[in-house]
């Protein structure tokens, strides 16, 4: 019989599964919404086994002797030991690099660099996030170069490439987020017809990546929220991302709308996403200085984005928008670490901790679900 | 039947074993002496089945498919194989990252790290030994960070927190060089009554933590052991170090003193282990240098360090020192690795090389210990 | 009853596979051909089982619960996933650190860390290839140390070297271009009478190591190939390589000759390996400045190789130079990554892509054919 905490989770839908094997996720606009809700289920079952809660042994090695093998071109701590917690659970050996000590810093280009981890790793994860316009294309050409090399040899392997956070879209946050939301909120449904405030926050320590507001539009609205993006103006996020937001919110039932008042982000809300990004005219002026490999040019930008930054301040998440939201409760939500006394309040934060902890620690099974997805065969009948 | 090799080690203490379950290492001065022991009797086993004289398998994968996390915030030969090898023949994922790739660089408290880790890892070892005031204080609240977590949501893991060298303590190295003794002069209790000469040795290489000897005279004198410490003036250790060392040494029947002589540390002493530090009030200078990223005045504390040192250059040890230890044949320990021709003649090192070599090779069964004993329940019998 | 696949390799010889039990690979001369075809017939099974040919489950974990610590002192890409890949197949845990963040850029020997890391590890990679008479010396001396350490303890474990890329050899990707021209041409002994040309080309990049030109040259020559070195005055190779090159190639009944023209490589030859090294004289320099740590000396070699390899830009495997060989169609090596447009055309790259990729797929195997002579028992047994 099986476990009653498993039973209570959303069924595995064996056909989707099926056709998850091999599949490599950069952005969750690739998928569709039923394999989204597949990967999702996924995730809550290894969640419940690894918790203990899942009746079954703690033992989740579907994947033993394989490689997991991811390359930053970033600092990161959460996603680093998500990546390698993930694959250690599954049994595979987890691998982490810097870019900087490959020779892709030698001008070796992405599909070769994909062809040669293809052939000697059994998944990818990748963190290029700093240049718009590059990460996500670097990580397709890995990717391509990986099929390319697979499809012209006989080898069987598939080896799934993972988004661990590029200039547009950071999915194993944002899925991670989403996986929150429906356990904060009880329900797999239950984000469907809710206000969701995701907002710009004023940060002095570094101009941030727009992957995660980009990737919360892009993912949230599939699902019926009624989503407000709130920024100051100069800090537009991608067009593609806000207008793909728009026609999913349409199309699911919810709606979508920006605004340039960090409030309006707040009322009603049933949950905030307050974080800084950087402003959209250096982000893309950063792109040149990189390729120039211009050091003096890069830290210019900086210092220039931290005073655009400067301008507001204002832009917190404290008491006072906190009590503009529902029952003036809402759920805070922050992809961590967040600026404390800039982005939010020490109050705030300090009566969310465990909120934005078990917030966090979806990323792992998040990226197990994925790993499992895309390497094992059969994998429903696997996990019972 | 039990295997002779196993029969002649101590007795494993199934209680005090049960209440090291889930339990972190920061300090050797946290842990009872039945803790320290009951730990070195699991270390003693451990060595003995993967020295083969165990008569069991050489497998010891008492914890598979779990993450064995490591960050390193300076450089490590040894230690970084040894914390490696300890999790790979536990059959852990062992993952080593640099703090510097880390976002703990962007400003991110060790609290909020502790909680990220300790939901994605299984064990965490942290090496942070350059600042005085700073290294362990960081071990604590990452381990705060991690058992706030796990205490406010449903997860039964346990995550211990391994210090691998800190500003205090450097307790893998120590408690390694305190099972070396006992295996050297061939007795559980062998240090009882023996004189350990513990002594400053020139260093022209770099202003060298006052971990090791601060962690050796805390761990020496619980054991019955007569301790001497020899420093020139200016290289005196933590206060705190100093009182407990001579505390205990009360308590446990042995002696402790600080001489400023480096010849009186040999006189009669059964082991004698001379290593390098650097000048106390110019590690205090470091701090506030270190606080303000100044990276000038850093250069220049390390160049006056050097400068103080060189005033020393006669704190070796040499053929005639040795010569005034027990019987002329003192057991020589470093922790290594040492400076050849300025901490140690050559000589000296030449005769003592496979010594130095057992030593170490402790470090990585400590270590295994440590994970064992924190992660495995009903070890005992496990161990058989 | 066996596998075709496995029926139709080359036999695994107990005897001297028994003889590579604990063996370290150094340099490919220090092994006898039978080794070498022993170590071939290895991987060659190995490749079979991965790519699902081998009619046996893909679980190659030969050595669970084992460390295999590799060590860079170079950029790699290739190279660190496939050792990776390698070990994890194995079931081995891989840790990759760098050079620079060891306690070995503190000045600690080579004979020392070896100790050390043989204690920890079970087997060891290094790469160290920049500085002309340094790497393969300090891997031997890291070989000895390991050698000294378990001669002088009761340890029975294995722990081999392998040289993944010195100044001297680069054994494990020579191995691989052998095995794949084995593959490619069908036939254990198919390189026997066949012309081979080995020749330098123009890049712009970096002044590249020695090693793989002088691998080459020392392994092909033993197996009756005729070999072609070519490469323009100033670019000379070791002299020890090309004296033992000419020496194996008389005994093998091949031929061995050096020219100044590179279509002198191209003509008639049934595989071309154009690839770029730096000049001799200016990588003997690179010796000096680089123990006086002059980074301002190393600079200025640096631009003035690429002054002189600048006057050779014509040095290109191009469309022409490929009519050329054999039947206009030559099998294009390489050990990537190559400068497209300057060491060859785009034209020829495309061609040869899937060439290229599955050589360097060899790699893998190779490796863990290597981690696996030298760590299991019984390995044609096992092997089946």
């Amino acid at each position: 019989m099986m476990n009653p905490t498993l039973q209570a989770l959303p069924p595995l839908d064996r056909d989707v599964l099926g056709k998850l094997f091999g599949k490599s996720l950069l952005l969750t606009t690739d998928w569709t919404t039923a394999e989204l809700e597949a990967l999702l289920a996924v995730a809550a079952r290894l969640q419940a086994r690894d918790h203990g809660r899942g009746g079954v042994p703690a033992d989740n090695a579907l994947i033993p002797n394989e490689l997991a093998y991811a390359v930053f071109f970033d600092n990161s701590t959460r996603t680093k030991s998500a990546w390698a917690g993930a694959a250690s659970r599954l049994g595979m050996s987890p691998v982490i690099v810097d870019g900087s000590s490959t020779q892709v810093s030698h001008g070796e280009t992405a599909v070769e660099t994909g062809a040669m981890l293809g052939m000697n790793a059994h998944a990818m994860g990748i963190r290029h996030d700093l240049i718009l316009g590059e990460g996500n294309a670097f990580m397709r050409d890995v990717k391509k170069g990986i099929d390319d090399y697979l499809g012209a040899t006989d080898k069987a392997q598939k080896v799934p490439v993972v988004n661990l956070q590029c200039d547009i879209d950071h999915p194993t946050q944002t899925l991670a987020d989403l996986a929150w939301l429906r356990e904060h909120f009880g329900d797999v449904d239950a984000i469907r017809g809710k206000k969701i405030g995701v907002s710009w926050a004023y940060s002095p320590s570094y101009a941030k990546p727009l992957s995660v507001p980009q990737g919360l539009i892009t993912l949230l609205t599939r699902f019926g929220a009624d989503v407000t993006l709130a920024h100051p103006e100069g800090y537009q996020l991608m067009d593609s991302c806000v207008g793909a937001a728009g026609k999913q919110a349409t199309e699911s039932g919810g709606s979508f709308r920006v605004v340039g008042d960090m409030d309006q982000a707040f009322e009603g809300a049933a949950a905030v996403y307050p974080k800084s990004w950087g402003p959209y005219d250096l982000m893309l002026e950063r792109v040149a200085a990189n390729r120039a490999a211009d050091k003096d040019a890069l830290g210019d930008i900086e210092r220039r984005a931290l005073e655009r930054n400067a301008k507001h301040t204002d832009w917190i998440c404290d008491e006072r928008r906190m009590g503009l939201t529902e029952g003036g409760d809402a759920l805070y939500m922050h992809c961590l670490p967040a600026d404390i006394g800039d982005e939010v309040t020490p109050g705030v934060m300090a009566k969310h901790t465990v909120n934005v902890a078990r917030e966090a620690n979806w990323k792992v099974y998040v990226i197990m679900a994925m790993l499992a997805v895309g390497k094992v065969e059969g994998l429903a009948d696997r996990l019972g």
